[in-house]
């Protein structure tokens, strides 16, 4: 894994409509260029065919959001499994990030899904185009227009423009943590 | 991935001197075939070039302990990022199991390692061999002898056999939610 | 690869046209998750842009029978030379069982087809999307309207429903047995 | 794949004992370098550690014969569940040559063994080394000696010689037809 | 590696705009089968969505030329790292073929990109689509209507024809070196 | 393909006698960490069992220069391919800063080959442990003892130190801009 690109562009806020979940995006949109993490800020609205995870669009499901950071992550590496194993490390940092900033609450992981004291934080997909591996991770801010009991960031008295940066942060240096427990390890012990 | 044979042997009491860490070990010591994740108990002393960790041998580390349980994870797959991937998830399942049962406590996750109100409870690995990617995930029921401050499940107030086997659930559970997550998501979104 | 889920569904009748062999139809037609092998049964008539065999695309070939099984097999890896090596296994699969049911007939595989008694039992395809390997192996019951020689299972005197469970569960225990050999196998010995 | 570099030394017999399935065993006795498939012909006797199949060396079996042909197959790339799946089509090729020149035999592939009228006419195993994939398919000539009930290619009247320039082919042209099946399909139909 | 099918088709020219970097074009367009490399001439005109570099887009950038040679390298794996790496080769021996029939001219390689005498000679793209990868190597034979300072083989005294013939056979050697020194390597040497 | 660490360490001389050809060697002796291009300076002497080029093995030649570059990269991927490819392109790399800085010689690249006025310039080798890919490129200063005729930096009057730093600034911009080109290339147009 590379080193990621970071930037939190909180305004001008930009909706996310599912869209956004292509290649290149991140170039396109706000010039970041090579393997990256990028956060926006605005509503979301997802449904129909925009909806990349099958399951929620045979059952109809809309994903819908006042306001919430959205987190796109790509990398320019073809492997699937890959992106939904970093996809559910992000579910875990952020889980330990609402922690540490709302201490009192009851914070699960559950898979790609974060919950607060029982309420839906986040929405998340990981998935693949022919040249990268692309991830969402969307935050609630206001979860207002949500379908399901949601909380959302501001409720829970976390500033977003931090909480992103330090996202980014964290996910910068799980990464690299990665990389370097790779290149620090023997090979397994041969067989007896 | 393919669902994990699940074990718990812990009795008779085992020692782990890093020798364990090598393909097909589960199988010869305990019957277990294909991919598998088997937790055994015992004390750990692990030195010198028993340790794969190459950071830890160079700086002439020790691993020690006088009881801890042992996870073995054997996957007859061939890619240590994926193991390494894997393997942080597992110290993000420990560390919701701690704070589940031993409320009141400071947990955190930090890669691949895991301290309760500072203090280490973990020790872990990943690593490959030709045939399979391997890792050892050690907590302490009782880390006397450790070199660093450390903690236990006994402190704690967590019995080891239920933590040992709703540490295998949940492992399981957590790699068939990624082997679900990857069959039902469509490709991204063609390029604009 | 993982366990298949299986499904046999010959009533009602369902026709192939070649659009079924796209990532997810197996999810979204028959509602089976994960990797899995699915027997429907219909007639067959593709041509055109709906082959992607593109020497018989280029040929102006059709494939056209008045009653197959179509067996479609999804695996969410995407590794398109283990989808052809699969499906020869199966075109093996099926050889072995026309000759185990209709003894006396002169059964040949030759590559991904099976002839009996020189005429054409079976098309076949494998291909990849970007989440999915996916084969279609068509096998006439009635070869009616076929554009070469054929044969089918009526023929035969084979029952297609017997016929497509036993498939199901003789593909299924091929990669069973192929995923033991790879957990059981230690590495070659090394360099003399 | 590349096309395979073929060879075949029946004279002088050469036992073996298994220490033949290392990497670029077939360059270093015979000369043949590249991906390569080499028959030659002697006694085999394996037993201990020169067993990579764990489960046999396990239950302490061994591989004993008076003459077999002895099939090594070596493909400069590391997978070995490609190298699994190439040897079960082996398998199946075997079994296809012996039904053609043995006529009103019972011939039957199971996994990677092929068994003519119930006795067990061929031994085999895949692995992997670091550079390679390796295949030893050993098919008796005479079986005595055997531990189980065995049959060789004498008593089927099929002569040593031919047998192993066809299987050779046979293979060849297999693995060319999986390579040109890879080259000529299109992608899958998008979803729906 | 798979040896490649080579051609070369001056005649009748034909345009390159883009359109022909799919997998399969060599196939249809010329019927060279399997991994192959083929050059045809003709002039180029890409611009617009025909861009498969983003950068190149984004920047409104158009490739023009009046007169060139197109090779078009398709190989049926799916690694755009090794494609690019290839396509780096390529423009080392289109460098090093230059040198060799152009002395006295200072020719560098820079990326994938080759300058004599500080004008552009040559333009190139590597990517993949789900079934292979492909590289476009446009070599000016008369750059008229380039949008940048360029040369060609005509001015540089280099019979177009020979030139093509010996690109594809040096590419060709390049290839087969690299899949016998693959061949021929020992694994590294253990860990001390 | 991550970011090269890069040290140059001509001082004190240290000999190569190919058991540096082994994973983490430039972390154990040099103290750099992930993946890496160190460049060290001494007589070179490499023999028997300690060279892994197995056609040099089997002729019994010999490795022999008083003086030498010489450049180890390791990067924790285990692909040999790609290392052979990237090996080329150092190749490549050394042959253009030789006719940048000793102009008025013939340089030739022959595969991994440098050659300069027919005399040979480098020894080169690429190979894979199971956590890591490894490259020795030597460069002679004085082939003094070279058991074929060789010429060195010396004599083509090229400083060592700077030909040293500025090769691993070349590779370490070569591999950079793989990976620019590989995040900024659209998929391949679709089938016509």
């Amino acid at each position: 894994m590379r080193r990621l690109a970071r930037r939190v562009v909180l305004e001008p806020r930009q909706p996310y409509d599912g869209s956004q979940l292509r290649p290149h995006f991140v170039r396109a949109r706000f010039g970041v260029a090579g393997d990256a993490a990028v956060v926006f800020r605005g509503p979301a609205d997802v449904e129909g065919a925009a909806l990349v995870d099958l399951e929620d669009r045979a059952r109809q499901h809309v994903i819908r959001s006042a306001d919430m950071l959205h987190l796109i992550v790509e990398r320019f590496e073809v492997d699937l499994l890959v992106g939904i194993l970093v996809q559910r490390l992000l579910a875990s940092i952020v889980a330990d990030q609402v922690r540490a900033q709302a201490p009192g609450r009851t914070v699960v992981r559950n898979g790609d899904d974060v919950r607060v004291d029982g309420r839906k934080l986040t929405v998340s997909i990981a998935t693949v185009s022919p040249v990268s591996t692309l991830i969402h991770f969307g935050i609630n801010v206001d979860p207002a227009g949500a379908p399901v009991p949601a909380i959302g960031l501001a409720e829970l008295g976390i500033a977003p423009d931090a909480f992103a940066q330090k996202l980014l942060d964290a996910l910068d240096a799980e990464l690299e943590g990665v990389a370097e427990a790779r290149s620090k390890v023997a090979p397994a012990h041969p067989e007896a």
